[in-house]
């Protein structure tokens, strides 16, 4: 994996200017919303921008200054990427911003733009839309289940806050053209009829939030850090952020949350059920890839039936529920995969759903 | 209490081909819908049965054969008695698959088909369908509680599935059928105007859930085990299984056990709010029959309404909830057990809502 | 702090034959509504009187008697103080029994009735409906942000048992007048545009509950502890605490909770989201008081905007809830406040979200 100097704290070369300012800095600071976060990392903007910021201001800025001139997404320009210093290592670079294959029946979202903390811009956001769309249409024959994952230290910093700042003038109308895409996208992406795996390997924030937790499992290693930060620069969610924080840890934990913007650390997700399960840094991908696989291989009116019947769970009566599970099984009792189940009980052999249609 | 050999390990004879076997299973499981539990046991078929199932497969193999060869309910005749082995003590034997009975207020709901793990077969689910009907029709009067327990070490396993693999080519009939019945009757046990009680001493799984879950406070015992085992054959949940995992533990921790059939402990059971209380294994149904008979010595109205209410809270928003809450309160401020609750207040008593009319 | 003997135990003159009457209240307890609570006092009446209620019965009922007999809001006449006992400091004495004050944009909701544990009485109900009042009006203009606490050992009892014990021969009428004035005023608490926050410092019951937890966010002292009360006296919840306890906690704890009467630990409170966070009892209140301060200088539309859309997400599916997130985000984007939160961060400074206005 590429490695980028501002995650290496060990080997920046601090200037006692630089580090002059960061004292100055945390020396100065009026309120929570500017305090830095204890370790993790976020220099490149994003809805959690502030509180992850503990190197040095004045190189930190630099940096952005340097990123966001170059493009905000594909490859970049060999001067570039030569000013992003020598460590990056180019032919390992990868085209698009956001990746998207097919591998064992698993439908990879890849999110491939390590460089400024996977954050979405426009373009990112148009890439994404184009991903989800690809899911979308394989769900359900060559794609059976979906993996999100992200490259780099940090899972995804939310929007770009660069854009932001830049189209701050008629930010009204960055939101509507981000958003007439992004949130088709993510409904469609949450309501895939197949399931769908998040690995968070990293800090999390703003519209970061939805990518990971709109999945129906979320796994997550000790890394991962889960910070609102809409509202430190006036905002407010989006993405669904503020449905799914609600709806997997209650209103009120979601409230403190996205009013406070104090980072939420992978212990506490996992207990209040904003993360599933939680993988050393080491397992965490090929954990969330087993798991993908393992889904890939079941039945699909199964698993999509529990996947609807799970989220719909609050949104009617026991008595309406009821009818909807009997619904439910009688197409999977009446499908190849469920008699293949069946089948495969009184046959004493593991059940082959993959290779039956799933009506 | 009657134990069978298949729950005493430590008693089996085991030969050295079974061991064999075992090895020989435990090598080749092919996915993590084979493997074997931890601990606990299941033999019997029921919605989670292979991952409870780390006896030697032959051996399991030929008990199902004979077990599923004897009448599915009711008194086994002598032979069948007979052939499950000399320590079942017959002159234990209780009638009936699902026993009700009322004592001190409390109306006792008890699977008792503890050599099938408890499963719900059509005969045994057309008993608990008559059982719950008996609680309705005395709710409120005769029965102010409900306690739902089972015999055996497993609390029940969920829907027979010998029954589904003998019905295998007309699932759907066999579904619709089952489920015509017994949609109703657990929608009726779970909206019971009175206080319902489970007392959980061992797995469940499949619809097993449901019966557990369904009751307004849930009491279990560490040997409790819950595995969704629906969609390892291809299934989807009934009788409110989705509905009351999700409702009690979230749509995500609900997906989560019904899409990869993890076992779930007692402790994560208790911390996930799958159940309110855990107590020893001795002390579990001496505590859920008190506290059953604490609640049937309650105020209807009171109980009913608190009920009614914290059910409903998801249902609607604030406004009409305070509404409701207003309607709920009006009829105890008028009821007269209300009165005596104030009464024996100002008396210096403990209140005696019992020999009142509940209004 | 005034103090009142009656939270003093070591200052207990008691006479032998108090003590002899506790002895023997203690042996005769007829069930579980009676067992006298482990630490937690509550001598006043209030939903959950007798659990809180370990000092000698004649001593503590002796007291009822005298207290009941003063007005019960307002600034008492100089002979009932004296009545009370020479440890009260006169001059102390505040003049209302809800005080409602303004400081730097936290308007703060004070209940103070200490020598009645806080219980709401109708005078008492009324001085809340006006002070909730005094927050609506100022809602996002001079109040940015609510804080409820009380004074005192006891957040508050709920409400007053003896005024119930009073009028107990037309129960329903009293009921219906304070939830006529309580009901709207709770609502219009629990949904104010600005962040509301809660400072529990001890033992809470019966519509103490509500005050407490229809805050955005619920701070709390290891002392405080959470007990229903209601069907202990033959009632059932209002002011929404069978809303805010199953939305906070799930349907089944709340259940638990209101229909056992066990009271809830801090630890468990927090465990299950009832609580936000603890603090140690000398730092609960300016705790509490620099969060609401914070809040107070963060962005209105932001805020409000986390506020609503969290409060509602278990009220639409996400397509409706992506349409409001959505428009709160529009309108976060065009505002003054917005521009400041975006403007701030490329000039990398502090936002200052107050002077501007809200639009």
């Amino acid at each position: 994996m590429r490695k980028l100097v501002a995650f290496e704290p060990a080997s920046l070369d601090l200037t006692s200017q630089a580090a002059g300012a960061t004292r100055e800095l945390h020396a100065s600071r009026p309120s929570r919303h500017l305090q830095p976060g204890d370790e993790c990392l976020q220099l490149f903007g994003g809805y959690c921008y502030m509180m992850e910021c503990p190197l040095p201001r004045r190189r930190a800025d630099a940096r952005v200054q340097r990123v966001s001139s170059t493009p905000s997404c594909g490859r970049p320009t060999g001067q570039a990427a030569k000013e992003r210093g020598s460590d990056m290592n180019e032919q390992n670079r990868e085209e698009n911003v956001v990746q998207w294959r097919v591998e064992s029946g698993v439908g990879h979202i890849v999110l491939n733009r390590p460089e400024a903390a996977n954050a979405l811009d426009s373009a990112c956001g148009h890439a994404l839309v184009e991903a989800i769309g690809q899911a979308r249409r394989g769900a359900g024959t060559e794609v059976r289940a979906v993996l999100i994952s992200s490259r780099g230290k940090q899972f995804c910093a939310g929007g770009d806050i660069r854009e932001f700042v830049e189209r701050r003038h008629d930010l009204d109308q960055l939101v509507r053209a981000m958003l007439d895409g992004l949130h088709p996208a993510i409904h469609a992406l949450a309501t895939l009829p197949v399931p769908v795996v998040s690995a968070v390997q990293g800090p999390l924030g703003g519209a970061g939030i939805s990518l990971a937790l709109c999945a129906d499992l979320v796994l997550a290693s000790p890394a991962m850090k889960l910070r609102g930060g809409y509202s430190a620069i006036g905002l407010s969610p989006d993405l669904g952020a503020s449905y799914y924080l609600a709806r997997r840890a209650g209103a009120a934990r979601a409230k403190h949350i996205l009013m406070t913007n104090r980072p939420v650390s992978a212990d506490d997700c996992l207990r209040w059920g904003l993360v599933d399960e939680l993988h050393g840094a080491d397992e965490l991908l090929p954990a969330a890839t087993a798991l993908a696989c393992e889904l890939a291989q079941g039945a699909t009116a199964s698993l999509g039936g529990i996947k609807a019947l799970c989220d719909s769970a609050f949104d009617h009566d026991l008595r309406t529920h009821l009818e909807l599970e009997r619904e439910a099984l009688l197409r999977c009792a009446v499908s190849a995969q469920g008699r293949e189940g069946v089948s495969a009980f009184v046959e004493k052999r593991a059940p082959d759903f993959a290779s039956r249609r799933p009506d």
